[in-house]
């Protein structure tokens, strides 16, 4: 027939990296955002949702000549010949928001956000080219109260979403420490601050990867450069050896800190005494063990070690200024949350943070949740961080040309959820409807009047809409849906008075467990008065 | 300098078309929707969420070969050529979820889905270029039963979310009722459907546009054709004058119904009696505002009108089998939900509905708001229609071959919410955040632990993180952000161990209407023991 010769079928696909998100991972996800939302409102933020259209010229990403924006983005020439792109993520559509509104916004400008933003990479397993952003930020205001506030935050809603106290830790560094630590290296001249910015930046991006290289890796980069497994060669930044020292000395000051804490409770052990004493973590006696001990410090983290770690970066910055300025704030912000009983077990100084962007100019976070999960190969290994912000004084500045200090979070909303699930605590009630079957397809008016009735007292419920001719079909269709009740009434049923509710998830139960004797009695099945439907399904729901 | 010199800068503008949402704009919306997604789970459709970016091709308004896709979508190659595309809607993501998953969602499949679509349309007032729908859709069943359950869905999402009963109606009509009528007219030959085609286009866009034309205006558009006031000539259908009585039969339905309301009414006051006397609404004597009688009616509406529409639309499709399916799908789907008691002054069947979309198959509906705003130009007119939908048997075959029925609704969301606004119903708490002043910037911690407190005890606060020097700013930020309450310790109330509360919703209804002395007197301002801060600012918010 001509109507077949037609254009061939499109194909129902998802786009490449992008996916489709059903039922429950839907509605976890919304109440997980739901509760962070409160949070940040509670804290006095108010909410901002942009368009999720920008130009490319305020994303700013790219030079304003290129005639095709980079890649990283997805963007397309509107009909006017101006580029615009999907947002990246949500802090420059708020730079943007703040430079344009700056005469109506007030001061400080405290707003949350949430939606999707759209990468175009590569996509890959796990790394969808679409995907949620969470941000709480600051504008307007300089204080390191405003950094403490939002680490405070940050851990209040890991809290309530359902991450117990002891499973996370906020970690928090400051820029200004490492650029005093390269103050201190002479690869930072505060009186010529582009000088030596190409050595910085290999500086920055290899300790960035000591995760992933270590220690030694991060000096081979420090120095003449790195030859990886592949053989490629990743030139260095050419230090010497005594500025590696003293970069160095940062790069490692945890595990100083750790080997320092280890000899003080050593020697404690051993009957002397040292000033930290009372100060420091106690914890099992595993000098062989130094890894594990590592982490048990982290969990049991006091105080102490806080103001070791902030005395011991006093030391590395030595006299310069930035480098100073950089430990005061990290020590304030550390006060201003011990007061609030943000201790240590939650907020720790760290070192190692240093967070990838350049963007930033102070005090930068992290949380890391520190249980442990089984990776895809079957091993156990710490959940890792899942959210990070820090203080960003010059994004507004693109657009007006005055800086503006501002502070802020992002949290990775499906990292969170992930950890969540790992844990049991993603929460959303995941039953499906209570579902009325159709036994007699004249009597549609009668099913549907118990539906009514159902969702009038604020049950789900359904009537089976599809072909009612195959009753097998029906119950097929309420087991997909996780149904926990169907209710049934035919034609004799109907002339009782009665309707029969079936226990869907009890029935499902004795399916797997019990013998064709217990089967054949049905337990799962109860016959009630139709005038006590609600009732009736009421007490089944309360069992399920 | 030279730094000047650098390239210009960005400008800080929300491109063409697109909005910024602040505040309780951000949170009225949210609640409107979280309301009717509770409606839609209650009636056990199931959340899903598809990306804001589809193949071109699955979208399906462009042929696979054109080399740029139209006007209409916002659309750009990707690296492998492919062309992408922001969604224009929610219906063509579901065909397509539905025909690449149909072997693993259950049948009926039932889901709803809310957020943005893009459409790439030349913006004018309050026409956006990106903006939300709500839909639920029941794919997979072709029974009436999904038609009324959609109709009686959208009556409780309507009042869940503040309009109350009386201030709507929704109107349905079914697509095989006209089709039945273009069949008596001669224009449909059910043999061959794509014969008159052309014919139909006209007729249906016609009938689409009598609000604005009026009859005289459909009628010349069913012949010749009509000259606009402007002078332009748009070609009619050419039909003949029986033709045109017939399809205007159908045009007049709602006219004619209304008269024959009236004739009998005035024959029933006249003492006379007659068949449906006891079915027809009663109303004021008002033969000479036949307008303002049809309101009454529309108002006053019980079934008695909907019966006398359907005999009558019986009536017009004389053997038209298509047409008597349709008439009959209407009338099941009046009698189902008559039965549940969503009657006659709530749902209305109106030949009046016909919904420009191409795709629908059968019933159609859309919810109209029936209390008077005034326009921009302080008239009084009808809120109008906020919601629409109907059955699309067609979509999902695009993909398969297969036909699969189905059927739903589409919230305008902004429109809603717009009406919510006008009644005064839109109702997110836009009280900003209680703001701890700060006296003493050298006692931060102390009046963080103060917020702290606060937001512990569930109320919303935050200490002023701007510049702290002048006081004045921080009255002026707490009034910017409609703050309830500020809380104010100096040096002195610190060491008398008590904190002021200032009650600044009182205090700007003092500073507007007192006179100086009562000004003075300082009734909005309180004092409180420290350890009564919460209590105090909880006694505040009550009565504020």
């Amino acid at each position: 027939m001509a109507k077949d010769k037609g254009p061939r079928r499109p194909r129902a696909e998802t786009p490449k990296g992008f996916r489709d998100y059903f039922g429950a991972e839907v509605s976890e996800r919304k109440a997980m955002l739901d509760t962070i939302a409160g949070v940040y409102h509670r804290y006095g933020f108010d909410p901002l949702e942009t368009s999720a259209v920008e130009t490319v010229e305020a994303l700013g990403k790219f030079l304003p000549d290129v005639d095709r924006p980079n890649e990283g983005v997805f963007a397309w020439q509107d009909e006017d010949k101006d580029w615009l792109a999907l947002r990246y993520d949500l802090t420059a559509p708020l730079a943007r928001v703040a430079a344009q509104y700056r005469n109506d916004l007030p001061t400080p400008y405290r707003r949350f956000a949430m939606g999707p933003v759209w990468r175009n990479e590569k996509p890959g397993p796990g790394r969808f080219r679409q995907f949620y952003q969470c941000d709480a930020d600051t504008v307007g205001s300089g204080s390191v109260a405003a950094d403490a506030e939002i680490c405070a935050m940050l851990a209040d809603a890991l809290e309530e979403v359902g991450i117990p106290r002891g499973d996370y830790v906020v970690r928090v560094n400051n820029r200004k420490v490492l650029n005093g630590v390269m103050e201190v290296a002479g690869i930072l001249d505060p009186a010529d601050p582009e000088k030596f910015a190409h050595e910085r930046g290999i500086v920055m991006r290899a300790i960035d990867k000591k995760d992933r290289l270590g220690a030694s890796g991060v000096r081979a980069l420090l120095g003449e450069g790195r030859r990886d497994e592949s053989g490629d060669f990743t030139t260095g930044a050419g230090l010497s050896d005594a500025q590696i020292a003293i970069v160095m000395g940062f790069v490692e000051a945890n595990d100083l800190i750790d080997e320092d804490i280890r000899q003080r409770r050593a020697s404690r052990v051993s009957g002397s005494t040292a000033d930290l004493d009372e100060e420091i973590p106690s914890g099992p006696d595993d000098q062989d063990f130094p890894r594990e001990l590592r982490q048990m410090i982290l969990a049991a983290s006091s105080a102490g070690r806080n103001k070791l770690v902030l005395s011991h970066l006093r030391e590395l910055v030595g006299n310069s200024l930035v480098g100073l300025a950089g430990v005061d704030e990290l020590s304030e912000i550390e006060k201003l949350l011990d007061s609030q009983n943000y201790n240590a077990d939650r907020i720790r100084i760290d070192p190692d943070v240093v967070r990838g962007l350049g963007y930033y100019t102070g005090p930068v976070f992290e949380a890391e949740l520190t249980f442990e999960i089984t990776d895809e190969k079957g091993r156990p290994r710490q959940f890792g961080s899942v959210a990070g912000g820090g203080r960003y004084d010059d994004l507004v500045k693109r657009f007006t040309g005055q800086s503006v200090p501002a502070t802020g979070v992002s949290i990775g909303v499906d990292r969170l959820l992930a950890a969540l699930r790992a844990k049991g605590r993603a929460g959303a009630d995941t039953r499906g409807p209570v579902i009325v079957t159709v036994m007699d397809r004249d009597r549609m008016a009668d099913y549907q009047a118990m539906a009514t009735e159902l969702r009038r007292a604020g049950i789900r419920a359904e009537v089976y809409l599809g072909n009612p001719k195959n009753f097998g079909n029906q119950l097929k269709y309420a087991d997909k849906r996780q149904s926990p009740v169907a209710v049934i009434q035919g034609t004799d049923e109907a002339q009782r008075g009665v309707v029969q509710l079936k226990d869907l998830f009890l029935g499902a139960k004795i399916a797997a467990e019990a013998s064709h004797e217990e089967w054949k009695s049905q337990p799962a099945q109860t016959e009630v008065a139709r005038a006590d439907l609600v009732a009736g399904v009421r007490r089944l729901l309360g069992s399920a």
